[in-house]
């Protein structure tokens, strides 16, 4: 059984020791507005738990030296990040530090039994000789995930998956504390844990991977909407003549960009004798992808460039509706096809910020993600350990 | 001096009725949480404070009978709702009741110092008699209002008004507390109050008047942004190449429908002999309005339903991509405009319904609003009375 704190005051302690690491219990006492009474019960308290650790003394301030307190540095969270291609597994100790980080490529349309039991594998491997018990579970999956039961619903790339009890079915693997959500949901609680919206109230975090989606953060917390499918971004009509999309819909966001899009346009450039570079790596592959085009382009290749530059431009133009409506405070850019850098930020900045009203882009930064795939584990670490560290 | 609420349990008392009007001792200590003597305690002291009076008995439970409370009668608050062609003021009592309302036609572009004496004109007109105190003062201006110093910033259809003092006008003029909001907000916060979304968490409404903008509530809040801009959705491109806007890109919402894209429209369609019906009336007014084009669709005059259903094409485009991303419990459609009915609404629904994702719009109802040209006037009593309603 995974303890939890039995109180309020004892579940704000562990979420401050989770943001900011160790902390002298003098420090501790003013930022949870505890007497020192009142702190010492409730430090007591989690010791007793195990949830909590003493740490030796801290340097004076002047007077007697304070005891150092810290999440108990047996406690072990796991967050699985499951993309559309790809599988991210991580283990955390208590204060969301990555201790260690497994990746391989995977097919989501294989069902949720094979893709979990691959996920297993990659936990397995990292807990080699550890002996620790896990105390919290958090995982994404590449679609929409119902709020009221925390399952997939009707996810559109992912048969097999609508409704599987992910959460169910993990819990009594691990024997802890299960959670799910959106794969985007975790990238944006990942972005507020530890990367560029840390002091961020309301952001907003694309994620551009095999399709395109939105994390919403408000108030310092991920908005869900009223069935959990907010942020889905990836069928906003960008034109009534584009390309068909996979949902029946012709012109969507998806449909001109992302990873599936930049691999179809990598193709018809290759065979159209439009890119030398592309028609040379498929003289010696099966299909193109997002990383053949990036590697195209850092090579100078004027197809791959265009690509990159009309991806960014029809990101662009939904986010600058986006960003009239929803005038937040940041704006990150993430996930695998970010990786094609600032060609398609600067693509991006230049159509946002002028469509977008100026009261809504004056003080607006557009960036690329700084965590790279470390965002999803630590995102889903963030999920879990939430729901530990609350009151039941 | 305004009096307020000393302490949380007095706030949630007043707010309780202001929603519920009357209510026995009995109810209200149940609904509040408070026991019998700490509910006496704090209803003497409202009573003291001349905010709530006692209300006769209420009808038995079985044991003695339970007196009832309601805010002081005499309490009132005033709203004024500036639009770009009119002013409404109402004045209300405590329970946000509209006791009297008053609108006039007015041109926001006369500036503040004009507009704001034909609203003060009008609530004394709505006063004659009346020798009771002004509780609040909530008023809403057709453009972004900073949220921080709680002025109009570069409104774009308001010149003069900038950075105008409203709130310190107002407030030397009635000698009490007053809020400023954006047009768009205070109406979201009469629907929230008083209209369909009463039992609605998250939802968006969307106001076409002159322009089209559009009120965001999370969690029974309105979200403003970063910087207050939230929802300005009138300049979200529908089209690279459409109607040049004031804003001076092409193919803004605004400039596609709204008051002013009508009037053009109409003023078009009878000068290109389009519209018998829009003509007769071009030959005995100087210009046509959006009342004159729906004049013209409920004779039967084809050229304006067809303005009116690609009015209702266009918002239903833009609010398709909003849904998408935003997940609403509910849309309601307010306004002037929205005054066109169901041909509008029918073509906003047939759009979004087809546009966004079966998930977002499962159980999304999209509505008229019911509270016509009150909803800005209860909104922006509820503004104020929030303020009033709070311990300071």
């Amino acid at each position: 059984m995974t303890a939890r704190p039995e109180n309020p005051h004892q579940a704000r302690i562990l979420r401050l020791l989770r943001q900011d690491g160790a902390r002298s219990r003098a420090e501790l006492g003013e930022v949870a507005r505890l007497s020192p009474s009142k702190l010492a019960l409730e430090l007591d308290r989690l010791t007793k738990l195990n949830l909590l650790e003493s740490g030796g003394l801290a340097a004076s301030r002047g007077g007697r030296r304070s005891g150092i307190v810290r999440i108990a540095s047996h406690l072990r969270f796991v967050g699985i990040d499951i993309g559309a291609t790809s599988i991210d597994v991580g283990v955390t100790n208590g204060e969301l530090e990555v201790l260690g980080h497994l990746s391989k490529p995977a097919d989501v349309r294989d069902g949720p039994e094979a893709v979990l039991e691959q996920a297993l594998d990659l936990v397995g491997k990292l807990r080699t000789g550890e002996t620790t018990e896990i105390h919290g579970v958090g995982i994404g999956v590449p679609g929409p995930v119902s709020f009221l039961d925390r399952t997939p619903v009707s996810p559109p790339i992912m048969p097999g998956w609508d409704r599987f009890p992910v959460r169910e079915t993990l819990s009594r693997e691990f024997g802890c504390p299960v959670l799910v959500d959106n794969d985007v949901n975790i990238m944006a609680l990942g972005e507020l844990h530890a990367g560029l919206a840390r002091a961020v109230g309301d952001f907003l975090l694309v994620k551009i991977g095999t399709g395109v989606g939105c994390g919403i953060v408000v108030d310092g917390e991920i908005y869900r909407g009223v069935t959990g499918s907010a942020g889905d971004i990836g069928h906003i009509r960008v034109s009534d003549d584009g390309p068909l999309c996979t949902c029946g819909n012709t012109g969507c966001l998806e449909a001109y960009f992302g990873g599936a899009a930049l691999a179809r346009d990598a193709q018809a450039a290759a065979e159209a004798g439009e890119s030398p570079f592309l028609a040379e790596r498929l003289a010696h592959e099966e299909t193109l992808t997002a990383e053949d085009v990036a590697a195209a382009a850092a090579s100078g290749d004027a197809a791959a460039v265009r690509m990159i530059r009309e991806g960014g431009r029809h990101v662009g133009m939904v986010l600058a509706s986006l960003v009239s409506f929803f005038n937040p405070g940041l704006v990150i850019i993430g996930g695998g096809v970010a990786g094609l850098g600032h060609a398609l930020l600067a693509e991006i900045r230049s159509v946002v910020y002028q469509r977008s009203l100026p009261l809504a882009t004056g003080n607006l930064p557009i960036v690329l993600s700084e965590l790279g795939d470390t965002a999803g584990i630590i995102g889903a670490t963030r999920l879990i350990s939430d729901h530990v560290f609350s009151v039941e």
